[in-house]
């Protein structure tokens, strides 16, 4: 281990000249314009003052530029953290009190602060307990609470809610409220975001403009939008109409912020600061490592837990709150040529300077339009189609995510994550609980042996050969048990078993007493227990057992080998083709005692 | 489903006649005789009084007898749901109460409906969740603390605490006040009984017994200490010289008891029951299915679970707690003869009887002897040498056996199994989230292909093989991509990519999108990505999306067919054995991306 694989900047830092300052400061002036109204519309979201976006748009990107290992993505507030952070800091504070802020600032401490732990022991592989259909029914779950959250600003109603049917239950009680101005401003907006997420670029390509710049440009839609609304609300004096705006942010640079330690604060926020700290590394490192294949570099995500996890806590002891790598945001980055996270670094200076000079101009932004910034966003990362693809591949993972996405949009994002890790969880377990069997003979004319269900194959009277297609460990020792005493008692003739293990790859301490208990008990049955084809690993472990001495069988390198053994007359025959060949359509053994024979095999 | 399946009396008492009426008669005898100082005894440890020990004796047995589907078994009180019906009422309530009596009671009602639900939904697997070593370092410590839990009715002190530790401090701080006749009465009796353990059986056959009398005679040595116990309490005045007794036990039947629907009460007993319904479930169902092999019969788990639940339900219902079948008495139930479950009817109308007639016999009965027999009982269930074996077979099952044996220990029986459970589960999918790759290579002479780290093989130039030895699924799906990532890493020249997939039973959605990924980044760096030996099942499943269309390469129906096709020359030298042969120690690849290699392959 060297320190610069702990402090990546002394890796990139070493080769930084002038054409990379060059890239990475033009890269920064363009994410800088583009992260301003950003932040304010994400701390908006999370319920906080604008300039607590500004401040976790500081720091956090200095302390990323040292520790992160992504060359180009860019840190930050993001939509689904901010989300996170008004629930959890909701459960503890009334939004608008120092209570909430304090809140948010401890969650991006102790979320912070596990990161950092969860990267010095190595522990990244945890993330990965959340599926893929679960992580993406939590985006587009999360999507459409937060769109359905904002539709408030655009309408320039109150309301409220403790899940997205009392929020739009709200709305509409308050529809007789609407002010038409404030639509009138948030309305065009989201038609023009919406119309320039896909038809922007094309325009710009056909004024002349080069590819790079045509789609750097056509992703800053929001910015334009938002500044068009600003000079709106100046030009047609909107203030005065009750159309809501930025307002007053106060001029200057957090200082440090270190909240008091309340155990019991803390405590009640420690859930929901996993949960944050989990979806923060989910989200960017899969961003991270999307951008650093495209040009052949390479991430640790170990370190990248350790990076965020100190943005996070820069961002907490800088009055901001959790952040972490925004996928538009580093898709600008990228695209506009930032070469290192020295970008990132300028960015902040970037977003220092507006903090210290540029808050008068933010006064007169309307909340309307940052909102149509965050609804027009976040839809898109809506993915219904991905719901049906799930379900032609595997009712399974169709499950968790059906149901994270129910869960998140009737009881929240707390509980839909924690359902959506439980679930699949569950369900992996569940299926490889009750494993596929299948009863195996021999392809006429050939060594290989087949699923008799399946295949017209050749079975010696007196063998049954079982095939095992798991792992064998707790959860499924049993069931084992249980199928070899069905197969065995439908099957009164029978003198030998054969567990053919191709396709075990462990065998834990109860699936080995299960073995044990077999072996015993077919041999109080007079019936010879063997194993064939099993794997290396697995029998160098089973040699340090007395279970191959107690064995009744053998155990064969390969089937075939065992057949030979056992039957000769039925394996020549079955090579020379002149053997007895079962109809495969026959079932010569219940399908309930092997289970999913039909579905799988 | 035919109601003989749910009702297994239909089943066995068809066939009832006299001569197993002669037979269950004897053994129900037997059994009643050895259950009445039993269920005193585990009342005691339960902190009930010890007609609850014979209420739970009666009714749930008669229940038993109609829906278990175990010929053999015997319900009623065990140690150690009487220990973890101790811990949970004893949370809410103080031992003595009303309250007391009540919390166990709803306890016995709440887990005999989670059984029976259980059972309807066919949830037994449920139980598998608890692997081999888990159960049994719950059981070893278990018993270790129900004997120090006794330990104080045998030297006649006051003792408590929290904890194994805090109890044993408790009863040093005590040891002057023990009364040393208690003493006298029971350190006879724990030698008796550990000496009968092992010594009885010989000298009863010595003495000229048929074995089977024997063998139940010898399991009858509690029964002669209690009884001999309490001739000494009369004969010399023990009661008067301050040797505990059981004292006035009320005479009759229990009633009908309903405890009132508290919401409060039952939810805090919501966890504890849970824990108890599958512990009970666990200990009972391995037992069922070992005393029905023996005679070639089957159990039902599912049934089972049902069967268990409704006697549950009925010891709340009758003034008793939680039962379970229990080993010792089903094991002399077996011994002596029992035919069908009539047998434990006949036991339940005993325990009636001697509930109606026999109390006055039992007053004199001294708790030390109980306390002896229950010590020696338990320390019998102690199995530490399983530690040793378990150790030397899997350090992970290690881990999880001595996880919850010292959680047992120090932090009490239900933190226990839960921290089993999460344990197993946790190192399981901690495993499989890592799972074994190897790099393999063509074994001169053959189609074969072996790991290159443990054989001497021949590798095409251009060709990386990679061999996965596990399922993929979301918790492994974004390590098999480092993997590859890695391997392509440190081998700049490489063409081709096969994943041979032998052992790969499943591809869930995150397994999928990890491969789509693979493969769209293998394709921009210009490699192909080729399957081989994928399985019938995985391949239907695979042909239902896009994957196939869009894989950059081919699907070989096995690894030689690859190789021959990708690179002719290198599989014909191979073959005619003289292509360069690789030296397995080498390590061709960094072992750092193939983790395991040296451990595993």
């Amino acid at each position: 281990m060297r320190l610069s694989d702990h402090l990546p900047i002394l890796q990139w830092g070493r080769t930084y000249n002038g054409g990379t300052f060059a890239n990475d400061m033009v890269a920064a002036v363009i994410v800088t314009v583009m992260l301003i109204p950003q932040s304010l519309a994400y701390a908006m979201l999370a319920g906080l003052p604008p300039q607590v976006g500004l401040y976790a748009s500081i720091l956090p990107l200095i302390v990323y530029a040292i520790f992160g290992t992504s060359r180009t993505m860019a840190v930050g507030p993001v939509a689904i953290l901010s989300l996170m952070t008004a629930v959890a800091a909701g459960k503890v504070a009334e939004q608008g009190t120092p209570e909430y802020l304090t809140a948010a600032i401890i969650l991006a401490i102790i979320s912070g602060l596990m990161l950092v732990v969860m990267g010095i022991f190595r522990l990244g592989f945890l993330a990965n307990f959340l599926s893929h259909p679960v992580v993406s029914g939590f985006v587009t779950a999360t999507g459409i609470l937060i769109a359905v959250s904002q539709l408030k600003y655009l309408l320039g109603v109150q309301a409220s809610g403790h899940n997205i049917i009392e929020t739009l239950a709200s709305i509409i009680s308050h529809l007789g409220d609407v002010n038409w101005y404030t639509v009138a401003v948030g309305a065009p907006a989201v038609a023009f975001l919406f119309w320039a997420r896909k038809g922007l670029k094309p325009l710009l390509l056909a004024l002349g403009l080069k590819e790079n710049i045509a789609g750097t440009l056509a992703r800053s839609g929001p910015v334009l939008a938002v500044a068009l609304g600003g000079v709106a609300v100046v030009a047609f004096g909107l203030e005065a109409k009750g159309v809501q705006i930025v307002g007053d942010i106060p001029k200057g640079l957090p200082g440090l912020t270190v909240p008091q330690f309340d155990p019991g604060l803390w405590q009640s926020l420690l859930g929901s600061s996993a949960l944050i700290a989990m979806i923060s590394f989910i989200e960017s490192v899969s961003m991270a490592q999307t951008l650093a294949a495209r040009r052949r570099q390479r991430i640790d995500p170990d370190q990248e837990l350790v990076a965020l996890g100190a943005s996070s806590l820069a961002a907490g002891f800088s009055g901001g709150y959790p952040v972490t790598g925004g996928f538009a945001r580093s898709a600008v980055n990228f695209d506009a040529g930032a070469e290192t996270p020295a970008a990132g670094a300028f960015t902040a200076v970037g977003i220092a300077l507006a903090a210290l000079f540029l808050t008068p101009l933010l006064y007169n932004l309307p909340q309307a339009v940052l909102a149509a910034t965050v609804i027009v966003a976040v839809l898109g990362l809506v993915d219904l189609k991905k719901l049906a693809h799930t379900l032609s591949y595997s009712k399974r993972d169709f499950a968790a995510m059906l149901g994270t996405i129910l869960v998140t949009l009737l009881a929240g994002v707390e509980l839909g994550v924690t359902t959506g890790i439980i679930v699949s969880i569950g369900l992996h377990l569940y299926v490889t609980s009750k494993p596929h069997f299948a009863i195996v003979g021999q392809v006429p004319g050939t060594h290989h042996f087949r699923n008799v269900n399946r295949h017209a194959v050749v079975i010696p009277k007196h063998i049954v050969t079982i095939r095992i297609d798991e792992s064998l460990y707790f959860a499924n020792a049993r069931f084992l048990e249980d199928t070899v005493y069905c197969v065995l008692g439908n099957r009164p003739d029978v003198e030998h078993i054969v567990l053919m293990c191709p396709a075990v790859n462990h065998i834990d301490v109860s699936g080995l007493e299960s073995l044990e208990a077999i072996n015993r008990r077919l041999k109080d049955a007079g019936v010879t227990l063997h194993l064939s084809e099993v794997k290396g690993p697995v029998m160098d472990r089973l040699k340090r057992t007395h279970f191959l001495e107690e064995l009744t069988g053998n155990v064969y390198l390969n089937q075939f080998d065992a057949i030979v053994d056992l039957d000769y007359d039925c394996a020549k025959s079955a090579i020379e083709k002149t053997g007895d060949v079962t109809d495969p359509a026959s079932d010569p053994c219940p399908s309930q005692c092997i289970a999913g024979v039909r579905e799988m095999s």
